[in-house]
């Protein structure tokens, strides 16, 4: 209610500031050792700079797994992790100093996640902070309730440090609004590093964090990302729910970890679901992790292209680079016919614009902050009566059909291997296709997003000569490839599973990984099952 | 196309003529055979009529799995088995042949339903036949592919031979449309079988199926039905889908098996689970069939009334009375608080007409087709714009939430016990109010509706005197009680477990009946797990 006659801009003015001042004063990096606005890639910050010490940097560099192994042995103490980035919360340390009393109390710790820092996407609620996603009218407006997965991670033992930015609602492929303004990537902060789970990746990416929550992100990186189907796990939101993403329920609200590591995003995944969250959250299925053999030889389909946007040059070339190593390493590989795909994203379009936007209005509106020029297709939709949007939810049902049947015809398929995404990564402003990843998203099926080991190589990565486009925005993608500004970014990968394959789609991407000669890390290589 | 310019009556009478065309001529009862219109329970005359012989009366009487042992091992035929009542398909006996010569060639049955005979509800794709579901402009229009679930059906050799009457547009609790009319209940005439699954739940009455499939249904009667959660199983409907329960998708469109003992409906439900429907529906869970162990003690929570509608006085006392056995039993009796219900049904009203009945006007226009008198809520609806829609969505999920958290409260509560209906049964035109079964379609729990072994006895189910009404429908509800039409009715209960929780809710369902002296029967009483 105070903020009805507060100007959005003051809003956003207050809320950084309040950011700036939840930083302990020693810990801001001071402005000489900052590195200069020239420099595109900071993620050599961290050991280059001489602002942490040793000991911070060693635990920046070590995987969750065995910073439990630390804490629980009493090697570290939880008080010590403290890698907090943009937001530093009181409480965590306080959280940290009380689980390492518990474990000197108890003999044993609080639980699978005893004093491991974990940070979570903005549109989690947690008590007492905000839930703003990137809107002026939610910010400095602490909630008073957790969603589901907070509370589940705090019984885990987790400590909670720190919220990521996100873009205006939650609902564009880069991370930009008018509360925080624009997240940048750390490998070359002219690029996005993409959205809507762009703080997550920018923190994971520099360094910050070790598993981060998110959900279904178009923006490739080094990072592994695992998109659970819907309703395997948790919801992403508290109930009642503040979030219009939730409201609707045509496309799938969904969410996963994002880690450096597979086994971070396997550790993270079986913890969770070992929580038995159905038995909080009426969204969640009650099936328990799944143990999976690895399948030595997978038979998979590659999607060269959806139909709509060919992937940029280093995208393409990583995709048949890896087909070829998949090949040489025994497995089938055949081809995915993109059919669907065209159709997918025009209804995936339809579905988030159906309320014309008054959802996104009803939060712009108190504080008369204007729609972001990114959000176009939002400020000049019509709202669909409910009539029209059940004929969508009809064609929705019937792709997923086709879909599945396709899938079945083509035989004992393990899985789909695509780009995550057009892009290695792009300018800011020029993150214009999501389909990639759109597509699974209403399908509803399990993916991960893997860096596949290949980086962009100004050398060969030269932009299409006579490219034919497949539409519009293909002519669009393309021409905002700039080579120079992606030079040496990694290229990610997308390998999809069937509907609530979790564990399979974690398996498959081990074994696709062990064929790459990239095993997750050294964990994994005595891994027999997930 | 060619019924545009037919009249509704004229497409009525049609379909009629059709129907009885279909019988084979020598299988119409004759009309001096016939019980006279004053018998109101004409469930005697399979038995005393005299028109069946021993060997049909013995096939008509005997159970699905004992059936199916007799077909596969050859002492009854497949072609034997012609329990056919509204609507004869050659193609049964077509089928039937089939499948005995299938077991003479390949010394083994097709399938785990090998030559069982399962009637359909309308609602159920069948290749050249019908889905009219009570709307003239569907009448007479063959449809061109399977339900998923026929499909299935078919591949586990059961044989298809009828499909049953339901309410226009499967939208009512009683079974009334203008194409066929009105379905009556066989243990009396003047009473409604409900709805929407009257037809299926007649012909099982009536002795002419021993396992029917239907969806979600308000009536009690005689008869186990097993209603799943959503998404465990199989979708009803084909994609793409003409049924516009099924285009909307805030309210469940859920299925089951109705038969006359708990073991058919086990051996159904687990029967088409082991066919992993998953692979052939994207609205089916990838979960298998979790066999559990019966549990000796359970806890339950009454609900005695909804807070909307008493139960009538039969219902009323046979919760009381249901209730004192399981307690002297052993099992644990706790109260369930209603608080939740009334929403609940206020929601799934808004839900029902959301669309402001479009899509049913749709199919009422091409034929100048009538709203039935039953339908005025439909009729005088207003379409909701799609923010409306999510709103309600909201408030749908924040329920649910409220429903578990209040099931948690309680502390390891294995189900809930609760009538399946305000009624016995209601004379047609009378069957207002469906609020039982619908709250566990909105939470999309699973549930077993069970006759209890109580009958209405009117020396003891008098009226309520100075009874002190919940609402106005429960005013009307208790004004429609006529103990003297419904006397000697069996009275069924509802017992309720969590989301999904299918395996579970059939052995609670297997150790009240053990409690209650009523073994689902002989089958049931070794049984160590399901």
């Amino acid at each position: 209610m105070e903020s009805m006659n507060e100007n959005w801009e003051t809003i956003s003015n207050t809320k950084r500031q309040g950011l700036m001042a939840a930083i302990t004063r020693e810990w801001i990096i001071p402005a000489d050792i900052m590195p200069p606005e020239t420099q595109g890639d900071v993620t050599t910050f961290p050991s280059k700079s001489g602002w942490f010490t040793e000991r911070e940097l060693d635990i920046l560099a070590t995987n969750a797994a065995k910073i439990l192994r630390y804490l629980v042995s009493g090697i570290w103490t939880s008080e010590e992790t403290n890698c907090l980035s943009e937001i530093l919360f009181d409480e965590a340390i306080a959280r940290a100093k009380d689980c390492d009393l518990y474990l000197r109390n108890h003999g044993k710790p609080r639980g699978p996640f005893h004093g491991l820092p974990i940070s979570v996407k903005d549109n989690f609620n947690i008590i007492g902070k905000d839930s703003a996603i990137g809107m002026t009218s939610l910010a400095n407006k602490p909630v008073t309730y957790n969603s589901t997965l907070i509370n589940i991670l705090l019984e885990t033992g987790a400590i909670l440090y720190v919220k990521t930015n996100v873009p205006t609602a939650v609902m564009l492929p880069e991370t930009v609004n008018n509360v925080l303004g624009r997240t940048v990537n750390p490998l070359n902060r002219s690029l996005t590093p993409g959205g809507s789970s762009g703080g997550e990746s920018a923190l994971i990416s520099f360094g910050g964090s070790r598993i981060g929550i998110g959900r279904i992100s178009s923006n490739p990186s080094s990072m592994y990302r695992h998109v659970l189907s819907s309703t395997f796990c948790w919801s992403i939101s508290p109930l009642p729910s503040t979030l219009w993403v939730d409201w609707q329920e045509a496309v799938s609200s969904v969410n996963g970890p994002i880690a450096k590591t597979l086994d971070e995003i396997i550790l993270y995944s079986k913890t969770i679901i070992d929580q038995q969250p159905w038995f909080q959250d009426p969204k969640c299925l009650p099936i328990p992790w799944r143990p999976i053999e690895p399948k030595r030889h997978l038979k998979l389909a590659v999607l060269w292209h959806d139909g709509v946007v060919t992937p940029t040059p280093p995208v393409a070339r990583a995709l048949r680079e890896t087909v070829k190593k998949l090949k040489a390493a025994g497995h089938d590989i055949v081809e995915w016919d993109p059919t669907e795909h065209k159709q997918a994203g025009i209804l995936l379009r339809q579905m988030f614009v159906a309320d014309g936007a008054k959802s996104i209005r009803g939060l712009l509106e108190p504080t008369k902050e204007p729609f972001r020029p990114e959000m176009s297709s939002y400020e000049n939709s019509t709202e669909l009566g409910v009539h029209e949007m059940w004929q969508i939810q009809a064609e929705r049902s019937e792709l997923q059909k086709r879909y599945l049947d396709r899938w079945n015809a083509i035989g004992e398929v393990d899985g789909i291997l695509c780009p995550t995404s057009p892009y290695s990564s792009v300018e800011h402003g020029k993150f214009t296709y999501g389909g990639y990843t759109g597509v699974y998203n209403l399908l509803d099926y399990s993916a991960v997003s893997f860096p596949c080991g290949i980086s962009v190589d100004a050398k060969v990565d030269i932009p299409y000569g006579e490219h034919r486009p497949l539409s519009e925005t293909d002519v669009e993608v393309q021409s905002a490839y700039n080579v120079s500004t992606v030079e040496g970014l990694p290229v990610s990968l997308q390998l999809v599973a069937r509907r609530l394959e979790e564990e399979k789609v974690l398996m498959m991407t081990d074994v696709v990984l062990q064929s790459l000669q990239r095993p997750s890390n050294s964990v994994s290589s005595a891994r027999s099952k997930l």
